[in-house]
């Protein structure tokens, strides 16, 4: 495959196709129908591929072309392993879809490590990327219409620094060609705002950010920061940013359901409940990770983004339509170049982690 | 000094004697002197560290007695460095104080590296503890009067599985002992609830525990699970412990401005978030720092509770109320008798864990 993503490439107007894996879904096959007729509405082809309850529901759609695969990759299984044995699974064949340049970007509401290492074989690494990374656009609940691009959410537990870097130029990239953002400000997730604070991966990494070229690196940020947008960028580990995403969904959930329950604990406050039902239920869906359309897998060669495993159908269309996104705004092809240009910086990175390396 | 925390020993019904720290809080001197007359006129006995200007606060309150110190430590400085080069600061002077026996337990609002570094140097760890551990109360939003200890908050950014092993041990000790929790449910922090998801370290004290005794480990658990009140116990590194942490103060802190902000958004609203501001006061009290007093460091010969840096005076109450339930259920010496008891255990996770070392 040529270098970088062609497989990706599209005439700003051409109608794109998007590969979708539409097993393993919480919701079921229904949503998975939905979401993709949705879409297919708004002029989107869409390559569905799935077992027959999958596809089934599918029949008849316009612009909805069905791919039988022969198999299905589960949230349990270890995911390279499933993907290197079940060479017939939906997942699989989406990957290689895009690869094969039938599709333009894989959508899967599957598991998520098996999206990951079905791209990754599938459409292979940007050249220079040492690890693909999965960013979440996390939302702001005190300020509508903004989030920060959070990664690395969970492909890589243990990250050496020069990874930590690669992670800031990925979402930098990322956040200025799609979401639109420009010049972003890039953060180290750490335990204190000060360079020397955090594990030696994040000490190391600040150093090297602190004089790397292209990247608008501010420093480090801590977890309260993370919701507040200090940043529009923040990079962690795969390990504590999963932890760090999960504990944010769980305790949005948690206070909304207290805030749900503080309503139905007296008369008053019921009818209060009532009266603030329109705002708080704005306020939930503001806070839905429904609306932000899932995560997208940074440093291939290829667009994929995995929507949230308990999507509902707009869930579902938010993920095809985030992917169609990364597509045209030619998000692949942005980030390469931004890897290329800051070629120069990125030696001085090399030599600064060199230099760490050697004992004091 | 005698093994196990000697220092701390107290009859039950004797009055019992904290050491202070009156420095660094966020509040400044008043909100420190206004926590301190509080449980002084509970009947507590205080010893007050610090400069003129906390110290002029509290002349005259009967109970509390005053300390000069002759410097402060900040939360800027480099705590173990700080420590060492400022003999006559106050946190280092009132832990000194519990080390000699004149004082039960130490309570800080200062810089938690600092009073977790003087303690370490002046009350020693106890036998067998390689690391001690910062361990707060997480509240549950939904759950009123129940908490979740969690550890380790911030001590440790990089752990072996053999620490997370004796966190577990300690935060056990400490839940049974302090909080009354019978056969405390304890869990390991993962991105995952399987046995091998998560990094090797954590993977490893999983083995470990599985094989533990005197220890009720029921597994992993994520993120989201954490304010579920999935576990009694959850233990983790002290990185993403910090992390996930201040995630959650963050989140919580953010949701409920926006759940204000939407009890502004229009007049039904409005109307509605007066009549619900009674229980979701309720609601805010339930999850503000201050309510379960501040944080302490298990793995010592005394009792130390560091209280959330922003507390107001009540949050400096109950962090001295904690101490003195920590002295009175006798923690140090229940932790030490936990951790002597499972010496077999130990012997069989040290094995587990050295068999893991050697190459698969």
């Amino acid at each position: 495959m040529s270098q970088p993503g062609s497989a990706t490439a599209a005439p700003p107007d051409a109608p794109l196709t998007i590969a979708l894996d539409t097993c393993g879904a919480d919701g079921g096959p229904d949503v998975i129908a939905a979401g993709a007729k949705a879409v297919a509405a708004e002029g989107l082809h869409v390559r569905a591929f799935g077992l027959q309850p999958e596809l089934e529901r599918l029949v008849g759609i316009e612009r909805v072309e069905l791919r039988r695969a022969e198999d299905a990759i589960s949230n349990e299984e270890e995911p390279v392993r499933a993907v290197h044995g079940k060479t017939g699974a939906s997942v699989v064949l989406a990957a290689q879809d895009v690869a094969d340049g039938h599709s333009h970007a894989l959508v899967s509401a599957g598991s998520t490590g098996a999206a990951l290492a079905a791209s990754l074989f599938a459409m292979k690494r940007l050249r220079g990327v040492h690890r693909p990374a999965i960013a979440v656009q996390l939302p702001l609940p005190e300020r509508p219409a903004e989030h920060v691009l959070f990664l690395d959410a969970g492909a890589n537990t243990e990250v050496r620094p020069q990874h930590l870097v690669q992670f800031a130029y990925l979402g930098s990239a990322f956040s200025e060609a799609v979401l639109g953002v420009e010049r972003p400000r890039v953060a180290l997730l750490s335990v204190g705002e000060e360079p020397r604070k955090g594990t030696p991966a994040v000490v190391a990494a600040h150093e090297a950010l602190a004089g790397a070229d292209g990247v608008h690196f501010i420093g480090n940020v801590e977890g309260r920061h993370l919701v507040e947008g200090a940043a529009d960028v923040v990079v962690t580990d795969g390990f504590t940013g999963n932890v760090a995403l999960k504990t944010m969904e769980g305790t949005s959930k948690a206070v909304g359901g207290a805030v749900r329950g503080a309503a139905r604990s007296g008369f008053f406050s019921a009818i209060g409940g009532l009266l603030m039902r329109r705002s708080l239920k704005r306020l939930r869906r503001k806070l839905d990770p429904d609306t932000t359309g899932g995560a997208i897998l940074l440093g291939l060669r290829g667009v994929t983004v995995i929507a949230h495993g308990s999507s509902g159908p707009e869930g579902i269309a938010n993920a095809i339509r985030l992917a169609e996104r990364g597509v045209r705004e030619r998000t692949v092809e942005r980030t390469a170049e931004l890897l290329e240009r800051s070629g120069a910086s990125r030696a001085a990175v090399r030599a600064s982690l060199e230099r760490d390396r050697k004992p004091a």
